[in-house]
């Protein structure tokens, strides 16, 4: 049995067979709902409304009994204040045609990502290169095979030596050499394989670098000749409809039986999608990609490659593989020339990824003698640290608070939400600015207004909240205040608001609660142990240099960043955000395969710190949590902290 | 609309689609009938009964009319005595029920073949060898890969450097490292590539030696530790029924739009049931088997590897590719180990193909001083003449009169062929043994009898014809000879009869006429003159060695071969049957990774001798026509030919 499934506000609309769940529904139909726990029915943010009538324009009669009633799981999620046509689309069945309502809150939207490629220096020396060769004809006395013929001339015009060739391109090369009357282009793979033979002569070269982030995965269409970037396209990943973090596509890929291929094949598809984007934009056909370089953090990376990744969610965390993998298009599931090749980069360690070689690639700290740390937050915070001498690395649990799904209000970084945040250390007073917002909101907005707090915007309010004095030294709020946004809310614990229910587009306050900012504590307390761990095993007091990489460090304010103490101490002039260094990087290892080499040799050499190993982590950690730090100084916050009122005296100290 | 269709004498039947030929319905039902032109209406060998009436036991009315009449085609190529129930197969579409009595010289048996593997001598150095390892368990402080983890303990263990992995296996290796609790078997190729891991100790590893014949297929199932043949199955090449020789097949491939498609499909099929075969004769599954080696032809070479073979029957006739091919099992659609390598050994040049080279290796002439000639006769005659200093080979167009199919009873090595036959020089009677009869016939059969003649039949028949004084050395008939078995056929042209009609199970007589003494003349000259031109290039006058390769060469009688003249003169003593070489150099290549560098060094170091490009070849062609020569002399047949009587003094010189 199948029904008519309507989704407003888009009017999305097609048949479903009887059994599915809304959310199930609005996949298959292409719409994308906010379902961060991956379907475990623990966030609750996937909340729908089922509406009730006769809708004319679709033709359908649409009724609550149409959906099976809540179990004790759905009551047990869902707010409070929702009325019986409110449901949660993870949990509930469709049994009957339905008109589905999906509020704002709950749609998963474009996510907004910086898209456009940074300038690289990187010497270009593509694993591709095109070579146009005219062959003699063969006669009754040079009667020799077609491909030695063709591997005689490459020999002969560029000295290529020991070629060998793709089986379908040799199953085509007879053809192809007498269409072309003789004279052909041969592309050529690490000046070893021929992977493709085209009539005539062809100068264009395109190769493609892509970036699979958990939450977005960018596409940069380049051109092998230049090393001009062609085209770029960004998508959000569509795993994250499996859930939003590492940990729920892992949880999705053990429990489900054919969770691994659905995921491999869910990002196979987002990336056929760029392929298909970026194609579109340079006007090529996309079997003219000869070559693609793939990054991406462990998850992504063995999701990618078809290997199951369960043991990467457990304790040692060993990988499958670390070193990098070469494997055929066509092995690949990519869209590309099939007989070209997929070059993924090398893993680092444990949780510490391709994306994280990428960026090691990009920011080559190992080419210098003053000592760099790299934080690259993502759904984890990985860090790398070093020099010339030595590198570390390490990975944090952050959790998801930077990512908004622990904090109450918390939201992807899309349209509506607050990503910065002002607090007037006299009055309390707060400014803010959504994502698509002009300016800073000053007074009730006319139209829309915020949806919640995204990850910088947490970042910035904690740090403001901090600097006014809202929150003491060790994260606690400052009781006595007298301003009305510090509040005690619903569950009876205190809570600062941000924005008022009238300034939103989800008619409610916006408060950062105390779990949130216990929430940030605990992420922000992870990066700054590990960093400090690796600094001591250097001996080193502070690092010369900061490098913010992702997206997220991007739009991230860095002194507000300091101040809450993410990272160490730094002189702020040497604190730079360098957006997709991982996309960076995987450029840089689609125009130069020396650079392959070269991030082959530099995982390897980077030592893997393995915090829970380490006996200092425990107290590193717990001092980390203070604001920004229990004993560390911070000379360079001086001027931003200067006029922070001093905390009340405390009557006992906190249980660190 | 469909039909029923049955065949008698076997009684195979089946419903048929209206439009197809009685010979496609028969391909259909899995019966094979002769179809040596590989369908292109030449051979009028299909020949069929259609029968009249009402078959109670098949419940069919069959009529004459339910075949469609014969077009020209059909007239112009069936027997004048046909009646209008005798019809070709090829040409006739059924248009209703039939029944179709095939009769015994119409199907196509299973072929005698030499089946058992000749000891051969290799050391054992197999491309695939297999490694126990008990690896550390992960722990936080050694989290490395899965896959670093078994690289190092192959290194550290057995000095293996610089492994790579399948990606099937990688895709696999967490899941089986686990279940195997951390101590493995590693098949490693090459001592480069992890094929296969298999949990605990496992010792067996096999692997399959191929020689795709153009009528025969034989596959060795060897044991890769110790060399030992475990089961050796042979089968007929199923594209038999596309034609039986190379060029019916490069024709078939060319003229049909899926023509090279259903080739490889056939032989593939062909493969994968040797490999059912030996797998159940050893009782091991298909996919235990790690590696393959396959030889054959240029032709059977393209065909297996699904590359077009149009060039290699157009002069200049070059292969598309002449160095070995390795490619994945999955690659090749073979039924082994997807993750395997099958090893393809290389071409020599245009017809001289993987099986020549294989013979090659299997004879090494190039490992002695002496002057060896390699005859290798199968659709074609490769030979090869040398020794240490150099090698040459060339390709002669026997024609198929060594097949059966320009000699008017011709027909291939099956039961009932006449192989052997005397004749007393004095009263020119006959003595003659056909396949599959215990003595020579002297005296009418009880049952059966003949019902052709096979290759080494001709080859015996027209040497003691020779040898009796029934033909001149010009090869004409010797017209005065009073016995009734020289006489004048239908065509009234001479023809001498071996066996009558009362003696056959074809109820004709078995004759060989001048137009089959012809054949045979044009194919030994063209052998003869080959190996004249190579010996003349090396400056020498005879061969040391002569070797007759090829089940062909191992039912041949030596001496009345060389009395034919097909090849020079030689002491007798060092003419050797090998039969199966080709199989043999492929079990070698397969056992002995070393062997295939010396197969693609030796296959390179071979100079190809372009018979039609060479100038003194038509003379030498010539001169060979004559039995046993124009000119050279046999001083090793003097006591087989002792007896001859000799020629009537031509009235005028045969226009040589």
């Amino acid at each position: 049995m199948s029904f008519d499934v309507v989704f407003e506000p888009s009017g999305r609309r097609g048949r479903i067979e009887s059994g599915q769940t809304i959310l199930a529904a609005a996949l298959r139909l292409g719409l994308e709902i906010q379902a961060t726990c991956g379907q475990q029915h623990t966030c609750g943010k996937c909340r729908v409304t089922v509406r009730e009538g006769f809708f004319e324009k679709y033709g359908i009669e649409s009724r609550l009994e149409h959906a099976a009633p809540p179990d004790t799981v759905e009551s047990g999620l869902i707010d409070r204040d929702a009325t019986p046509a409110d449901r949660l689309s993870c949990c509930t069945e469709i049994t009957g045609d339905v008109v589905v309502f999906v509020p704002e809150e709950s749609r998963a939207d474009q996510q907004v990502v910086r898209k456009s490629a940074r300038a690289i220096r990187v010497t270009i020396d593509p694993a591709v290169r095109k070579y146009t060769v005219d062959l003699p004809r063969p006669s009754l006395i040079d009667a020799c095979g077609d491909f030695e013929r063709l591997a005689a001339a490459l020999r002969r015009s560029y000295g290529l030596d020991d070629i060998t060739i793709d089986i379908d391109v040799l199953r085509a090369l007879s053809a192809v050499l007498r269409a072309a009357d003789w004279r052909v282009t041969v592309s050529v793979w690490m000046n070893r394989e021929v992977i493709l033979v085209e009539p005539g002569l062809v100068e264009s070269c395109y190769g493609l670098a892509v970036d699979i982030g958990t939450t977005t995965v960018v596409g940069f269409l380049c051109d092998l000749r230049s090393g001009r970037v062609v085209a770029t396209t960004s998508t959000l990943n569509p795993q994250v409809v499996y859930g939003e973090d590492v940990l729920s596509r892992l949880t999705y890929a053990r429990t489900n039986p054919d969770g691994l291929e659905r995921l491999r094949r869910c990002i196979l598809e987002g990336l056929n999608g760029i392929i298909a984007g970026v194609a579109k934009d340079a006007r090529i056909a996309p079997r003219e990609i000869l070559e693609t370089v793939i990054v991406g953090n462990t998850v992504m990376h063995h999701l990618f490659l078809g290997i199951r990744p369960d043991e990467v969610g457990l304790s040692p965390y060993p990988p499958a593989v670390q070193r990098a993998i070469d494997l055929k298009g066509r092995e690949s599931g990519l869209d590309m020339l099939a007989s070209g090749n997929v070059h993924v980069l090398p893993l680092q360690a444990g949780f510490v990824g391709a994306d994280s070689v990428a960026v090691l690639l990009a920011e080559h700290p190992y080419a210098y003698d003053y000592v760099t740390l790299i934080i690259d937050i993502g759904t984890n915070g990985e860090l790398i640290l070093g020099n010339r001498e030595r590198l570390l690395s390490c990975s944090c649990a952050t959790g998801p608070a930077f990512e908004g799904a622990s904090v109450k209000f918390g939201m992807r970084a899309a349209p509506g939400a607050i990503e910065k945040v002002n607090i007037d250390p006299i009055t309390r007073e707060v400014q803010w600015k959504a994502i698509g917002d002009r300016s800073w909101h000053r007074k009730p907005h006319a139209a829309g207004g915020a949806r919640g707090i995204c990850g910088s915007g947490i970042i910035d309010a904690v740090a403001e909240m901090y600097r006014a004095g809202v929150l003491e030294r060790s994260g606690a709020f400052h009781q006595g205040l007298a301003t009305p946004r510090l509040r005690r809310g619903a569950d009876g614990k205190l809570e600062f608001v941000l924005a008022w229910a009238s300034e939103t587009a989800v008619a409610t306050d916006i408060a950062v609660t105390a779990d949130d900012v216990r929430a940030v504590q605990l992420a922000k307390g992870a990066m700054y142990a590990g960093a400090k761990l690796m600094l001591e095993r250097l001996g080193i007091e502070r690092p010369d240099k900061i490098v913010l990489a992702g997206a997220f460090g991007s739009f991230m304010d860095k002194t507000k960043a300091m101040s809450l103490g993410m990272f160490p101490d730094c002189d702020l002039r040497n604190v730079h955000s360098v957006g997709n260094a991982a996309g960076d990087g995987a450029r840089m290892a689609l125009l130069s395969a020396p650079k392959r080499r070269e991030a082959e040799e530099m995982a390897r050499r980077v030592e893997y710190v393995e915090l829970s190993a380490e006996s200092g982590f425990q107290r590193a950690f717990a001092r980390a949590m203070h604001l920004p730090h229990m004993v560390d100084g911070f000379p360079h916050l001086r001027k931003y902290l200067g006029a922070r009122p001093p905390d009340p005296v405390p009557k006992q100290r906190a249980a660190f």
